[in-house]
């Protein structure tokens, strides 16, 4: 019988049927529709959509940084180096960039893991953070820290000969870790990040959860969020050393996606990388994977689709095969790469652009302080919420307590609590949040993630329309 | 016993280790050390290397649109809106692709798909080009064409019941496609293009590819690069339709590499849309994939990594678990999407940039009209070379006869003849080319891939330089 179709859900790769992205989910589609509706003017009590879906900074007000863009203007369209309206040293770091460029052009491909210059500045920045020598050669720049992260998880892939590869995330998650292995046909073992102790990561709870998913699987690797996305949580020295000696002990490999290292706000972020080094022999020798983007912290540049890791020691024909298989898809772009380099090597004193950036800088970081302080403060005033502290990132991910009669409501439209609670919220309000089963928490435990980078006046409309929505949310369900 | 390392070349996913990819492989990477050497002053038998292993066109000489560069200057930095040196059409371009962005930042994530303003465009460039109506629901932006492609592959993963899934592709081909196809481990079945009657396909040669693989294999898709990678050849609408009617009857997906279409030299492109639609149903109801990019034709933007594709009449629950699993990456950059805008939808007549760019298009046509002549009756006036007319993409692929002595020495270094043959000429002359072993050919016959987009001098001095070598090689080993 002629088949209906060559590609359908019964012979498409199965696990792309199983592969879930709640932050461009259903919650999102739904928001874009009444998007739409405002249009056409359908009625709402609302009088806009607030998006706080996704960490996407520039649409949520963060303003791009000066010297970044003007880079990016002349290495695209070096005619322009004579305008008078781009200081000298934004043209000099144009030409360093350039000079690394095939035929001075950023159309040319660049080797696969990066133009060699922009290489060397992140093993300069590494090394400047972390006081540990880093190697220009260890750096692989990516179409975003994501396309580096499903590059280093593809290395896990296994044939169905013996148990199965698992991989530990946090729960709650990032759900490009949950998407990317259901994509790979890789088990995700969880551990519960600890709620009631302001996201701590237990020792006690690595080990439960990789006893549990070894009884039928092959643990190769952890992953840490740090800062947490999308608890905000950023672990302590201590903290780290535990974990480290946890991954030693069970041979696993330590993925540490430390994204948000520049979107500090209460506590100091140490990388895994220096943490290792000061632990000294056997740790100081173990294979690490760091994740770093541009779409996050000051330059927040998330359309430029541009990210790096740090892979330090891997075995040498390990790192060959790595590299052969990016090298496939030719190089990130190059555009991206010149982002990668002004946030590795951004202006320093005397050079021009400097006292512009200290303020665009100091200006971000002020937003996201006075942002994560609101968020905290209100969350923790409305009955029925409670938040940890913001120490890191750019989310909110406070728990909320729905009434069972709203659970029941929900068991009959067939979504789950939170999911309910937050379309209701999106109807209601038009605040778009992503329900915390999207990231996986606790059963029986119910949460939403926001972002916090609005606007103070976009920020309280929304924090009002929350708390207003809840108390009403309150009323009918109890 | 403790492990040494984490990840070894034994527990690694066993994939990766398949992976080749001849166009960076051995052969750069010496070319690379010897352009080191001749820093140090190491001396040669030739004063510089020139690349001819990749189709890095802005690299070659080929340069950038001044109006692609224009709207990624100002989308990047509106400030410089106000520049004098920027014609009016390009700022208008700007603010309609900026205004399609969230918050007029091309820092925002745009839709996993792309900016809508863009996919629009795609669609209307392809209802032009084929005369057929296009939606911009069926356009997907990426990361080039690769990115994609490795995207549409992916979904013909299959776990370990039943047959194992296996894609037909060319024999000489792009080695993206055996690359990938390792990576995902799929079977790759391969059906010969016919050297002798100027790389044509025959349908018998599919049938008969089909047949073997169909033994121990699901053949799910079948995979054609039209205009030819590397070996230049164009399809006459004939063909094509044949290869519709042979993929309909065997139930297999087409995917079109048709990345060169804007590379045409002396034969008409007709896209696998266009021919499909006017052979009527059945055949106009069938599932197709067409691979677009602005790495190639007169844009030439490797570097950006913009590229895109139309999959038409997917089944919808796949089209929906395509979209999601993209969507875990977000999106495609947003200033690659920008060139891409301009390439579907260039000036035209009566806009200011209108002249230079239509000057500029008509000059690089121009040398890539010309590059072809000469590299065709260059080779083919070299004793024991025969070169197929390049009729379309950038390459030529000349076929070599390797003198037995020769084929023996290389048996003796453990490497495949011609890739003898390509480092003795890249030792000899610093002619970087590519052996055919890296596309694959028939056994027995030799070939090696050139890039021919070089400047008139350059190429004439490659040209030059392999015809010499190739003369003293044969005195060598006759």
């Amino acid at each position: 019988m002629k088949l209906e179709k060559c590609i359908t859900v019964d012979n498409i790769n199965q696990n792309l049927l199983n592969v879930k992205y709640a932050v461009r989910g259903p919650i999102l589609e739904r928001a874009l529709q009444i998007e739409r509706e405002l249009v056409k003017g359908v009625p709402k009590p609302f009088k806009y959509v607030v998006r706080a879906n996704i960490g996407d900074c520039h649409a949520l007000g963060q303003k791009p940084i000066t010297f970044i863009r003007q880079v990016l203007a002349l290495a695209a369209c070096p005619q322009l180096m004579s305008s008078p309206d781009v200081p000298e040293d934004v043209k000099k770091r144009v030409q360093n960039i350039l000079d690394d460029c095939t035929k001075s052009s950023v159309g040319s491909y660049s080797p696969s893991a990066g133009l060699t210059l922009v290489r060397k500045h992140a093993a300069a920045y590494l090394t400047a953070r972390d006081g540990v020598p880093a190697s220009y050669e260890d750096i692989y720049l990516g179409s975003g820290a994501s396309d580096l992260i499903k590059a280093v998880l593809t290395m896990f892939v296994k044939d169905a000969d013996g148990k199965p590869p698992a991989v530990m995330i946090p729960i709650p998650q990032y759900p490009l870790f949950s998407g990317t292995l259901s994509e790979l046909g890789l088990r995700q073992a969880n551990y519960y990040l600890d709620e009631e102790h302001n996201w701590a990561l237990q020792v006690s709870e690595l080990e439960r959860s990789w006893q549990q998913a070894s009884v039928d699987s092959h643990v190769r690797a952890l992953v840490i969020i740090n800062p947490g996305n999308p608890t905000g949580q950023v672990l302590t020295q201590e903290n780290i050393e535990e974990i480290i000696k946890f991954a030693y002990d069970h041979d696993l490999f330590l993925m540490a996606d430390e994204v948000y290292q520049e979107n500090i706000i209460s506590k100091p972020f140490h990388s895994f990388k220096k943490v290792m080094h000061e632990m000294g022999p056997p740790y100081s020798g173990m294979e690490l994977a760091s994740f770093v983007t541009c779409s996050k912290g000051w330059a927040a540049e998330c359309g430029l689709r541009a990210g790096w890791a740090e892979l330090v020691r891997l075995q040498r024909d390990v790192a060959a095969a790595f590299s052969t298989a990016r090298a496939v898809l030719q190089c990130p772009t190059v555009l991206g790469q010149c982002a990668v380099d002004c946030t590795v090597k951004p202006p320093s004193p005397g050079e021009a652009s400097y006292p512009q950036f200290c303020a665009e800088r100091r200006d971000i970081h002020r937003v996201l302080a006075e942002r994560a302080a609101t968020a905290y403060n209100t969350f923790n005033s409305i009955p029925g919420y409670s938040c940890n502290p913001i120490d890191g990132s750019m989310f909110a991910f406070p728990r909320v307590e729905i009434p069972e009669n709203a659970q029941r409501a929900a068991l009959e439209q067939g979504i789950s609590p939170d999911e309910f609670y937050c379309l209701r919220l999106l109807e209601e309000t038009g605040v778009c949040v992503v329900p915390g089963s999207g990231f996986g928490q606790k059963p029986g435990t119910f949460h939403f993630r926001t972002t916090i980078l609005h606007s103070r006046e976009e920020f309280q409309h929304m924090m009002d329309s929350i708390r207003h929505f809840h108390l009403q949310f309150l009323r009918q369900y109890s």
